[in-house]
């Protein structure tokens, strides 16, 4: 697409995963370790920031098994709503993605449900990867590749999708949380703050290790977007072109339209909108 | 995709024009009427609900021409911010389109400009007759294409693509303004009242006599639908999809999800979301 209505210089390969069922990525990588598995009859259990829950409450009433989804206390209404609108039991819990993880955790000890990881199982990044394969297809042309990160499953798979081709994969973060970022300067995934805007869908302490094996060698660079940024790239989109994202959907976007990256000349550049479930009053000029 | 998430049983084809440049399917035909046309110093003035506005403003800025556009007083601010924001000259005129039209006439009449008719010009339904060309090779499978009706530029421009083939078109229009359901059942283009959610954008006062033309005989059926209709379709549209729909947008399918229309058994259909334009806060549950 043009980019001109965004106010960009240059034409924009868009993919937009904020259409997937469930209003996210997350589905791909859910299904993908649920189909990957035997399905205990206790089912499935995760933690999310809401959207890697509502993906395993979907892949869970497609296939049959029960599902429980444990979210920090301050995750969105219209992440929960889904959740339970898909049938999965949904526990609140603490204040941010670690201590829901450590919750579900427990229960599936307890239970024997299988935990479908937000974004540290390789069979979760293998799912999300299928996004490269797709971009890959649909997109040959494109040589740089920008994507949210948060855990990391999506640049994860992504980046090990394109491995050993010239694409490069750009992550880029919000000042409030540079997981990825703060593991590529120190050499390791080490905890990070969890804030901004963008924490419901960004928001975990740290990158997985799975993901980081494979982006200290395929993630070109990791770029930070402010808050504002974040903002402003949610009201371009739907402005120009009627997307609702939510803030961490509009993440990779911001590095563009506020200039803290800048495409290279000739570069031919792809942006994964990797989510859109917000209240949508919030996204208008 | 499958219908279960809207809360149908069954799959469907939608067309997605309310994610079109300039949020509906409205510049397929103004650039065709003006790409068709010696386009004279004065420029081109139309009057529009909103969508056809915008849609000439952003045909008159890409081809470098001016644009004077006259739209009804009650015209929603979604719409006139587009039409200004692509640098086109807004005249407020009146209650309702008809009223704009007289105005735009007789303009257009003072400075020679282009009239580009909102929906009852050749080159304007041909243009937006081009959704039936892209769905015809997008989904050959089809077998009703489900559209709603104000004027009636897009219905006659895709039923005349259908022309000759076993393709049924079926009418959607709100009670509030059912201009083709009154034109077939008196056998010509007739004034209809013009009230209800979906007036901004299906809120002509008749049909256009080139469309019905055609639409006497390839539109299979006009269907009425309830604003309640229209509304719950926007709402599982956001819901189910993430899709924004302005109420004319979402009125095709509330056919489907009210039960006005049931499909034959075996019936592939495909559904044309024709426009977004609206304030996204109005969308949610």
């Amino acid at each position: 697409m043009s980019g001109r209505d965004l106010g960009l210089g240059l034409d924009l390969i868009l993919k937009l995963e904020l259409l997937q069922a469930t209003g996210s990525f997350k589905p791909r990588g859910a299904f993908n370790r649920m189909l990957s598995a035997a399905l205990p009859a206790a089912g499935v259990a995760t933690a999310s920031g809401g959207n890697h829950g509502a993906a395993v409450a979907y892949a869970a009433r497609a296939l049959g098994v029960r599902a429980e989804v444990f979210c920090p206390v301050p995750t969105p209404v219209a992440k929960t709503t889904r959740i339970e609108g898909y049938g999965a039991v949904l526990h609140r819990v603490g204040a941010a993605y670690d201590e829901a993880r450590l919750a579900s955790e427990a229960r599936a000890a307890e239970t024997g449900a299988l935990i479908v990881h937000a974004y540290d199982q390789a069979e979760v990044l293998a799912g999300q990867g299928t996004v490269g394969l797709e971009l890959e297809q649909d997109a040959p042309e494109a040589t740089h590749v920008l994507v949210a990160t948060g855990g990391g499953g999506l640049i994860g798979g992504i980046a090990a999708w394109y491995a050993g081709t010239p694409v490069r994969i750009i992550s880029v973060e919000p000042e409030g949380c540079p997981t990825l970022a703060t593991a590529l300067r120190e050499g390791r995934p080490v905890p990070c703050p969890v804030g901004g805007v963008a924490a419901d869908s960004l928001g975990a302490r740290q990158v997985g290790g799975i993901m980081f094996a494979v982006a200290k060698d395929h993630v070109a660079q990791a770029v930070l977007v402010t808050d504002d940024a974040i903002r402003d790239a949610q009201r371009r989109l739907w402005d120009a072109l009627r997307l609702v994202a939510e803030p961490g959907g509009a993440t990779a976007l911001a590095a563009l339209t506020s200039g803290a990256w800048a495409p290279p000349a000739g570069a031919r550049v792809a942006v994964v909108l990797c989510g859109s479930n917000t209240d949508p009053a919030k996204v208008a000029g």
